[in-house]
């Protein structure tokens, strides 16, 4: 670690080992970070709990299973997103604890220590978007959050989704997952007055444009409170969302 | 009148004062429409009690006061669309019996003879929204459409919409005018299950680029019965209810 | 069903089994639709002799199957859209009363028990539209409309489409679909004073950018009386033309 | 109030003046919010302390006018966006406590009764940002929350911005405002692992087409845990940010 | 033929057989096309020389082949573009005198009778853009027309073009075939006046937007004397090439 | 002129004044165009009978002013476009033979000296189009070319259009502008096999985004012989069909 | 300087009176970029002789004037871009030594102290495009480099160009800048193989799209060695040149 | 050759075999480069040390080997790039010398003679970017730069990009490869002021459509001295970088 490398630095111009003008420029040329970052790192161990994430997608496989193992030795936990069953059956046969989220498509590897206070509410349109909704629920457990799930609710039969209002009440932050136009943020928006992190999905065909549809209608969104992540970003949504739990511990902890 | 030169024609050729060779060849000199399209003519008399009407946008205000003149010296009633208040003073110094209908941004002449069967209802979102859904209304009025407004009930409000749930199953047409993203339609669609003509407005700011994002949300609703009109149009809209309405009287005049 | 659960409360109140304000508490905790969506859920009855749908596109076979499956035993009419051959192998299997439409690759089980008052005219421009075209014709049947097919009159070739005025003038409701520039619907707008819903396609190369080109055509539409749904939406042209015949209908007999 | 007509309706029941089959009937024909929203309601009362707001942008003077003296009477607190100095003049005359915030844009009536916990930072790139982030500011702070300003400190002097880290690490939700490419929000993102709200601005020109650009950036952004509002939207992420703040104060109220 | 039918109804009026108002009746129940067309279509006789013509993109090599026979049989002339050659094995077994031309992706029937005025220069950029000059130039040569290819001559090798001055002063029309930027048409437009058909194509990738880029450049080209057609349409510049040259003719015969 | 600098250079070596090698440099130093473009520019006397062209639009009043005078003095004829009344003002108090031609917002000098053969035919949809039409008109005109004009048939009347077939079969080329959906370039063209350059024009709103649905339409048009230039470039149509009548001339001469 | 302070603690910490646990923290709090950026502002020293830049647009007239007399104060030169009539007389009322650019609508303050190696050839399309040049070329001019214009050498008279190759083949570095189709970047890069920037300008109309046409354009030139800029970025071409020719200068220096 | 022509042209006049002004037509007549483009020819020469260079894509393997083979036995040195491993090993059956780099997708033959001054630094931010980033890398490579490569510094971890200053204030020129974002080139043109070529890639999804928003992002960099080539173009950033260090080479040469 260089903080020590630093100190000895300094106890060198203590002991008039080394002029003052010698450490300073020693002190140049050490890496960058070394000080100048050193304490944003230290924010490094506030990510303790979150597991680091492989983005599979644009990976040929034998990447992806290097990557894993690599990171579940080192680390205690990993996030694989984006992976197919035949990449999951790559890395199983590596890392035999490596689990498989079927309708996410994502690969687990150990398990948040402990838990986030606040509950996630993920609310989806239609049987199409639960890949990007269970990208995000898998997401926000792995993190530590506690995760609701409230698939096809869509607009078309508004009725379902008013006969939950306890679910959107009790939810601390709500991700809405909605492909063809979208309007599921709004309507949920309109509902409640809370951070709603919205994931347009590519779900649909002609003037859907690949999910151009409905990220437009998220971001135009007549309801306020309404944030948005990329098309499909399930991921984007889920750490988010996660992050706003992470927030409640910290204030908590010093409250 | 042509049929009566065809039918001169035709003695002509009874008489013995015409070959038919002659005959044959004066036929093919008729304008064109003389024949064949004597019937499709015939359904210009079903548009009777419909209005002539004048886009103003992109006309100079002495080509409208021109154009409007003709018309309602000709024809029982004008409608003229996106009229500023100053087009409406020249029209009304030539016309004094035009009317200006401000909030629609429309002036009228004349009134329909008969009220057509039928219901159209004009839900709107916000207060920008009113002059598309002003100009939908006064075109539905003026072919003998009856007309109920319901107007700033948005999905960022939803119970104020859904406490009008009598009016949305009293109508026969259900226009829906919205910006910003335009969820209204999906909403709306999804609570009742009734041709919905859907207007995207032009009102909002950045990524709703100047009414794309209602129109893409509209093309996409997930709710059915669902179609759209150009962004603004909302005298296409209310010509299209008002088409509905007088199919209703024709199939009751058969019936 | 809760409206019984509703009466009982109140019976109980009656009966001083209960106090007013248990039952106005117990009142608020009901599911949300059990109240104040009986009205609109009344209507549901309306949608009788609708079939219910599958949209098939984003499904997996076996999901697709179990949808249908149930549908079929709980329903008395089922479509199933944009099924590929395999899938409706696959259902068959298991619904062995489901019929393919081959041109429409539609599934359907059961038959409309009545048919509803009204035309449907669906008009197509060139072959490859068919498929577009037979989606709506299908859709607009199992709602009991009555469908007249005019296919293969694109505007190269005006003088067929003119050569077929009476069907024109004979339609309630006409459907245009055409892919490439999509100005058939303009020409038949221009010819017939009726509702009409445009079905862009996607139909075409280039700079027709998969449906964009008469997506924005039909919108723009200098006819009036045009109204579009979705690229490819055979289905949503199909679904509003039924509705409005049932439009048709519900007038007549109050009438 | 309709909870009191319902619970006269119980009494009538219980005392016998009413069958249970009336209340039914009775019940089925109250506005629908009276009971099935009543719950959701009682949710505005969490709303207290956030003020009420107008989108100036799209209404004439006199409607802000009028909004603005019938919220102020009504409400304690007002919030109006998108505010020229005209449009504060004229709301001024009629409300003399009315503050304009000339850098925001906004008018402000009345004061938040108490601060929320935690702390919003609001990074801005550019001079030209500055509208946006302030729209920003005074929308969290009109909500009670903490708000820290970090302007100036664009990517092309990254230096700047990372002379600040103390203020980055101190933040419980960052706002990150930028026009032309907006990296500015990857690069915070990159140095803080916190909910990050972007807001694109349409400062740029060229290819930056009114926002796109950084639109796009941002949605795209590398670093997990940012959400994107709509372009120039400095009112969405303000409100977003006090709602996070809010989740706060409820979670330590339950705590 | 119909000229036959209404020179017999004719000659019946004449003979008394029939009223001139039953033939009035007769006349307007004709097929539209029959008389008010009958000099339209005398123009399709103008068309004789020209091949009838298939895209097959879009259809089933079974509609293809049968489309293909029957105009084989019925018309002189057949030109199928966009054909693989498994398209073009599957019509030979059928009509064995069909050609394949490979480059072109063409299938071609018949021979034009006689050779039209004027000269059509197709010139292109690079190795990819040939089979759609190929397919332009296969379709100017069913139709009659002179063509002189000049191939491989882009904008980065000015000096290849300028090299063949002589073929573009004795062209007659000039065929610009260009992908990726497109520059080629203003360049050969800026250096001879005459009527310039470009054609852009899908060659390319990024920012070039599957032709976008290239259809943009023609469409702006600051060289007078460019039109335009549909990107990749080969088929579109070749027959509006043989139209202009039959146009020649036309007035070469009237002078 | 540089053919006379050669000529002295060859002269000089004829007579033994230079040696060839030190010729053979001198070649090499003369401006580029002195021999290589002789030739092409010989094709620059074929121009003559054009007129000169200034696009008005992004230049100032005194700019147009100062161009305009220089050509009116060195050449015959002068065409300049987009030219509003104040600048025609200008130029007409330095060169007071420049006339105005208002509905084409053009300003001319001179007239062409000869006739070419063959007809323009430009047939318009709309009264907003005109302009546009009459651009295209004076620039055929002022080439020499023999214009019929066809203004207000659009589709929404198909029977004025098809009124007109005598126009139609009479024309060369003809030139279709129009603005909205732009569907007349495709009935034209489905009418008649002749030449057609489709001029889409930005009248419309909404969804034509500025001119982009009329472009879009014409380059699908599925009638073939129709080439398209830019959006409301009237002077590019008109240039290509007086280039197309040129031809004809030269070919007539060769004849 | 934060050097010093460095230094005097590390004296401090060698004289004793300063223990090495406090110099380490003392080192972390010191603003970021003293130490670990020292380095990289060293460099800050070689954008000597570069002016420090303003770019007006979107700055109120009171703001560039306050921004330019600190930096005329502080720094040798100052270059403020877009700058308007109106803005350079406010400005030159303060900073009299302030010099107007009107073709480039650049104010300047200040010259370079010595000349770079190198030749910057700018060349333009129109005169529309000079603005956007002329940007370039002060820009180029204020940063020391020696600049060459090539203007009015557009695609449509290709000789004009092609007669100026030896400034072409003596440039270090050429810029091109072109509006329309922007073809003559391919151009002139298929001429010369040097570092070519290409600068789109808004310059043209309909579907050039503000830009968007050269833009795509410039980015797909088949000619290799083309780089391009943000539309109408003069200023963005003329700084990459100056750089491209500092980069001459201290390789020099090196050698 | 055709200067010995010319010479031999000139050498008769001199003999008086020929007059000058047969001599003049025969110049004419010349195939247009052999005078006027002499000289630029000779800038080929410069070339020399660069390799031919093959697109793959778009062409078939069998096109490759041959334009490989040929170009490999006229030049000492051809590069090919968008190569599958097949294409790669049908070359190499041809052409034994053929190696491959698979990072790269690139086939290369032959060494550049010598290495040009300067140092071209290549930043790329992913893993997925590695392919456009090692195409950029054989490009310069084998145009005889030295090349350093720095990948994998995207900015979501930004202390790692910081750790590599020196890397940075060594090149002479920066080459930024980045997909998603394309935030790195803002951050690296922010660090120091060089020629930085950016490269836009199109890995990402949704919203960065197919590297749309990265290039927006490169354009708009609010860091100068940013320039952008196409999406994924490697090859053309290799070859900008390779050109400016060429032009080192010649000043260096000249000074």
């Amino acid at each position: 670690m260089n903080v020590e490398r630093i100190r000895r630095l300094l106890e060198a111009v203590r002991d008039g080992r080394q002029t003052p003008e010698d450490a300073l420029n020693a002190l140049r040329d050490l890496p960058f970070e070394d000080l100048g970052f050193a304490k944003i790192d230290h924010h490094r161990q506030l990510r303790r709990g979150f597991p680091e994430v492989i983005l599979c997608r644009g990976k040929t496989t034998p990447q992806v299973v290097e990557i894993f193992r690599k990171l579940a030795e080192r680390e205690g936990m990993v996030l694989a997103t984006r992976a197919e069953p035949s990449v999951y059956e790559a890395v199983h046969a590596v890392v035999p604890a490596a689990e498989y989220h079927e309708a996410a498509r994502a690969i687990t590897y150990g398990q948040p220590s402990a838990s986030l206070p606040g509950n996630v509410l993920i609310v989806s349109a239609g049987t199409a978007d639960i890949p990007v909704a269970e990208e995000a629920a898998i997401t926000a457990q792995m993190a530590g959050a506690t995760v609701t799930r409230l698939f096809d609710v869509g607009v078309a039969g508004l009725h379902r989704l008013l006969g939950h209002r306890k679910e959107l009440e009790q939810a601390t932050v709500i991700i809405v997952v909605a492909g063809m136009e979208g309007a599921l943020a709004s309507v949920v928006g309109g509902l409640v007055d809370k951070p709603l992190v919205a994931v347009p999905t590519s779900v649909g065909y002609g003037a859907s444009f690949h999910g151009l549809a409905p990220l437009l209608t998220m971001l135009n969104s007549c309801a306020s409170g309404v944030a948005v992540v990329n098309i499909d970003n399930g991921f984007g949504a889920g750490h988010f969302a996660a992050l706003l739990c992470r927030t409640l511990q910290s204030h908590r902890e010093r409250a």
